[in-house]
């Protein structure tokens, strides 16, 4: 990392003012905070947020715009499932077995500590230290480590860093590690955490062998409490249960798209600071299922493929580089950096959703999974990053999750979740069958025959070719069964019952079991990048005319400068503040009036007839990211003029009431911008 | 209950019927439906449903309109809290002791009924049984007791009603117990079980005496598991926790009130069929705060004052009595059946609400909780409920929460949940003062003395009037303490230590703690009582064309008849079909043009050019509830114009492609209706 995070003024970016401000505005707040400073309150609920008012329509925006991007234009099919899910369902995604972080246990504390963020921030202190006894300056990104809220910050963070002088060799080693950090599995974590003699950096006690800690919040359905759930930690597998059903819907035609917007729940073991991660979020996921025979193509992709965007590989990473490189999407998949021009395509489409929002695209990259830190469902993966003052964030991830979750889940169940399609002619194949002796097999296996037969029934053509010479050579074969009676097993299956033949056979319908792309979208993480991205200080008009006033006024008000949040007009929690010039009694109807004709517009508006000065209730709304302000004043009781401020630029025009409202849905709707404004109508000043 | 379910033609009402569409066309389904038919799967996963694409349009249309009709109408500040909410909070607000059902387990079964289900049932059963005996029709709404699946069937229902003869005084009293059985608490009910002789009607054995099941789902988070956490049952209390911040954002101006919409989870003992009693489900609740000095005048309450609603008050309902009155709200509030303009104006606003996204207002009525039934934070309670298949369903409550909630969790944490509101004039008043020897309160107390402090200065005015002469008497006092080191507890607090004494001061503010008036919605209930109201089935063309065909096509067509979702334009999934007459080359782009400017003027819609007849994919979107149809022909190639079809009149206008879009517009706006377009354009046969 070589980046020092400033505004869009080129000014250093402070957390610390920053988060206040978001704390002040109301965006959002730690969740039962009255609670978490009251004595006696028990505990661990970090990493649990609550959003008020501005945060809540910023998050509604959003959602909006996705679901008009994605959902709409792409025309998916829209599902909403529920957060509570049977234990069977995540056993056979995998998500029981392998959902799960490496934590070390800090025997002394009694505290958990996550063994990758351990190992990092470790050895970056090292590093630092390096750097210091060696007189370099830092470039890590200013305030990545502090938080305005001790309570929040992460737990292996080291809080003072020592000058160290490392060898050269080792701060190539560690500077390699930390380039495929993510790579990395217990057992290797464990190894380096020994090997470097890594420690709670609180208290410098050694840590346990790294475990696997599962993710996902468990709980019981019903009175008799037999039955385990899980809450979701991720909205996919709600999709891919009712993959039949949407194929009846969309008229039995591929390839198409599902999408879902909701909450998930992860238990995560130590939650970062903000929005960053937590233990409940909103989340916005895509499946599109593609036929795998046709190399993914997708049929919009030309719509993409001039995009330049930035790309960072394995091959990048796995050198210890951290920089991306520019490259058109079509040049992208014709490389195969990318792999086909499904998962391409989405990648576009991310790309210009994000910049729709208001994304700097300057502070966007897209990141390939490495072999180990990919999902365990996942064969490729791309991350859409933005960068914040915490590094290089995680915000939207496109995997390719292949025919994974439908396969397995096919299996389990014994139904067919595959596509069928009608060949242009009949063609001759030969194939394996699996036949079974039914008479045998029930006295055999009783009450389990029927799973043993299901387990049969669903072994593909692959397996049966594996398992044909097994069963000629030993006289069984060993098969597993999911649900025997006294639980998942292993059964043995001999000559007598089963019979693997090759028949011939004429074929009108090709089947095949659809691949999955999946674009995944972390709402509050994309929020909070956003409004840090947009986030800049503004130096105040008063200290702009410091030069002409006393060397007391200077001292005073040089400081006060105007914090600004440069949202989008599509995205704004409000787009309209409405000022009266005073409490004149004169002014209340004409503003009630211009409130209701602009929410007639559909225009979100809110009126701050408090006592403030006009300078400070706009600087309020500068701070909430309202991009227009009207002002009624005595001129307009007269002639109905009013006047419509700018955020950004802070520059006014004054025109009719009807010329200012016209004009207001024009930029709000994004058919005009402000600089073509300023040349259609009179300045104010 | 005295009414025959029938459609808006007089039609029955066939739930089997009905609900097959619902799930033909993919409203919902059960979640992990592939799972629950596989064998081997375990667990009680009733009360849990995805909604499929046009559920979840629908949903997404209802609660746009709501937040239209509520949050920006009434400026209301929208919050999104997070569900997983820790334990401490709940034994606060009184959840953990008191949100529970009363149930009875059927010890040879091992099966568990909720307690007052089962009284209901069975003695609705005998009832049922003496009518036919005396050769009575019974009067209960028709198929209320079946549902196509049998799985989903509430087991204390009873499978086959047996004809007994009761006496007269049997039928009167059970006829008073079923109209007031939400009026007993469990005491009560194991009373009537036993008096009775009611058991299990499933094997008809005894069952044992009701006890409390909590109604949360319980999980912990972190990984030391140590922190008990439960998924709100309502999601009200984010909402309280958050009243300082909302007070402050709302320029500390009262009244004011924050909404919410989002998942709620509630562990039922045994979900009903269908959407109307399920585990998680979305529900959208505001919370006004008010002072509560003013008698909670509302000054927007003449806008409503004049609606006449249909009222089910709680004295009718002890009187036996089951038939509302239509009183407007004016009188009802002056007549105090309603206790206040603010409980009265937002039963005014939800009465607009229902009727504005489609229910039948004849099917709609207001009931007024009876004491045991309510909830334990509320002081009056009125649901709005709907008539389907399944009686009259609770779907929106409006409950008068009084200050109890802020109350309580103001002394827990010791934080002021108030309003200070400056006086017109300072005033001298004389109160109470608790005073504490803090001196000596450290060393008696040791770790427990901060929250002996806080309990202390939380105690009202009125305890302290209460507990001045106890103090006086008894030289000491018992105060109950929610934090002590050892656990929650009492302490004994002697004269040594604390001096309660009457002081005269001069006020300038005065502090209140606001009450608070909660309408609350169930988006499921009321989403699957709108489709019950607007659907119904048309005889088809076929049918009516009958007369002049040949007898074979009676028997083959005549009970084809065409099953219709009248849903309003508003809430209609889609709102608009495109039908090219045939597969021919020349249809496509027209057809895919008018789909992007319907869709620029925010118009969903959807394509069907599959092979079936213009017929049969009207049929396909008459299920779906779609209003309006265009159909693309050969002379549309010629002259651009089209044809525009009403779902539920089936007649059809010409018009050229401009005139017909614009009047798509201007329908779905609600700017004219389908009698006015048809005075307007020439109808097409």
């Amino acid at each position: 990392m070589s980046e020092t995070i400033t505004d869009h003024i080129g000014q250093l970016f402070s957390r610390p003012v920053f988060e206040s401000l978001l704390k002040r505005r109301f965006f959002f707040t730690e969740s039962f905070e009255i609670y978490r400073t009251s004595s006696g309150f028990k505990g661990d609920n970090r990493g649990l947020f609550d959003y008020g008012p501005p945060g809540c329509a910023l998050q509604a925006n959003i959602v909006d715009i996705w679901r008009k991007h994605f959902v709409l234009e792409e025309d998916m099919l829209e599902l909403d499932c529920t957060a509570i899910t049977p234990e069977d369902v995540f056993k056979t995604s995998g998500h029981v077995d392998r959902f799960a972080d490496w934590m070390c246990k800090d025997p002394a504390k009694g505290e958990y500590l996550r063994a990758d963020h351990l190992v990092e921030n470790v050895l970056r202190a090292r590093l630092d230290g390096d750097r210091i006894a060696r007189g370099i300056e830092s470039d890590r990104p200013n305030d990545a480590a502090s938080s305005p809220d001790g309570t929040k910050k992460d737990k292996t963070k080291v809080k003072e860093v020592k000058p160290i002088k490392l060898s050269d060799s080792a701060v190539k080693e560690y500077e390699e590690i930390l380039a495929q950090i993510d790579n990395y599995d217990g057992e290797a974590l464990g190894r380096l955490i020994k090997r470097l003699d890594i420690r709670n950096p609180d208290g410098n006690n050694e840590v346990l062998e790294p475990k696997l800690f599962n993710l996902m919040f468990k709980s019981t359905v019903g009175p008799s409490a037999a039955a385990p759930v899980y809450l979701r930690p991720e909205t996919a597998q709600g999709q891919f249960l009712n993959f039949r059903k949407m194929l009846e819907y969309n008229n039995n035609t591929m390839p198409f798209a599902s999408a879902s917007v909701g909450k998930s729940y992860r238990n995560e073991i130590s939650p970062r600071a903000g929005l960053l991660r937590v233990r409940e979020f909103l989340m916005a996921e895509i499946e599109h299922f593609v036929d795998p025979d046709n190399g993914k193509k997708h049929e919009r992709f030309e719509n993409v493929q001039h995009l330049e965007l930035p790309f960072l590989d394995q091959s990048t990473q796995l050198s210890g580089q951290t920089t991306a490189k520019y490259l058109s999407l079509g040049k992208a998949v014709e490389k195969n950096i990318v792999n086909n021009e499904t998962l391409g395509y989405f990648l576009g489409r991310i790309y210009q959703f994000l910049i729709k929002i208001g994304i700097d695209q300057s502070k966007l990259r897209f990141r390939q999974h490495l072999a180990n830190e990919m999902a365990h469902y996942a064969c490729d993966c791309w991350d859409a990053e933005l960068l914040t003052t915490s590094g290089w964030v995680e915000c939207v991830g496109c995997a390719d999750r292949s025919a994974y979750d439908l396969t397995v889940h096919a299996g389990r169940t014994g139904q067919r979740l595959t596509v069928q399609e009608p060949l242009p002619e009949p063609i001759q194949i030969e194939k394996l069958e699996a036949i079974l002796d039914k008479k045998k097999l029930g006295p055999k296996f009783r009450k389990d025959a029927r799973a043993v037969e299901s387990a049969i029934s669903a072994l593909s053509q692959d397996a049966l070719e594996r398992l044909s010479p097994v069963l000629e050579k030993n006289g069984e074969i060993l098969i597993r069964v999911a649900d025997l009676s006294g639980g998942d097993g292993t059964v043995a299956i001999g000559k007598d019952l089963l019979n693997i033949k090759r028949v011939s056979k004429i074929e009108n319908t090709r089947e095949y079991t659809p691949n999955v792309i999946e674009p995944s979208f972390g709402i509050g993480r994309i929020l909070y990048s956003l409004l840090e991205h947009v986030y800049w200080s503004r130096p105040s008009d008063a200290a702009r005319v410091v030069g002409i006033n006393s060397g007391l006024s200077i001292s005073l008000e040089a400081n006060i400068n105007v914090q600004v949040l440069s949202l989008p007009p599509s995205v704004a929690p409000t787009k309209v503040l409405l000022v009266p010039l005073s409490s004149h009694q004169s002014f209340r109807p004409i503003i009630k009036n211009l409130s209701s004709q602009l929410r007639s517009l559909g225009i979100s508006n809110r009126i701050d007839d408090s006592n403030a000065s006009i300078g400070k209730r706009y600087a309020r709304n500068d701070e909430l990211g309202t991009p227009f302000g009207i002002t009624v004043d005595f001129d307009t009781v007269k002639d109905s003029t009013i006047t419509l401020r700018e955020r950004d630029t802070t520059k006014q025009v004054r025109g009719t009431t009807e010329e200012i409202i016209s004009t207001v849905k024009r930029l709000v709707d994004g058919v005009e911008n402000w600089e073509q404004t300023l040349c259609r109508l009179p300045v104010f000043t």
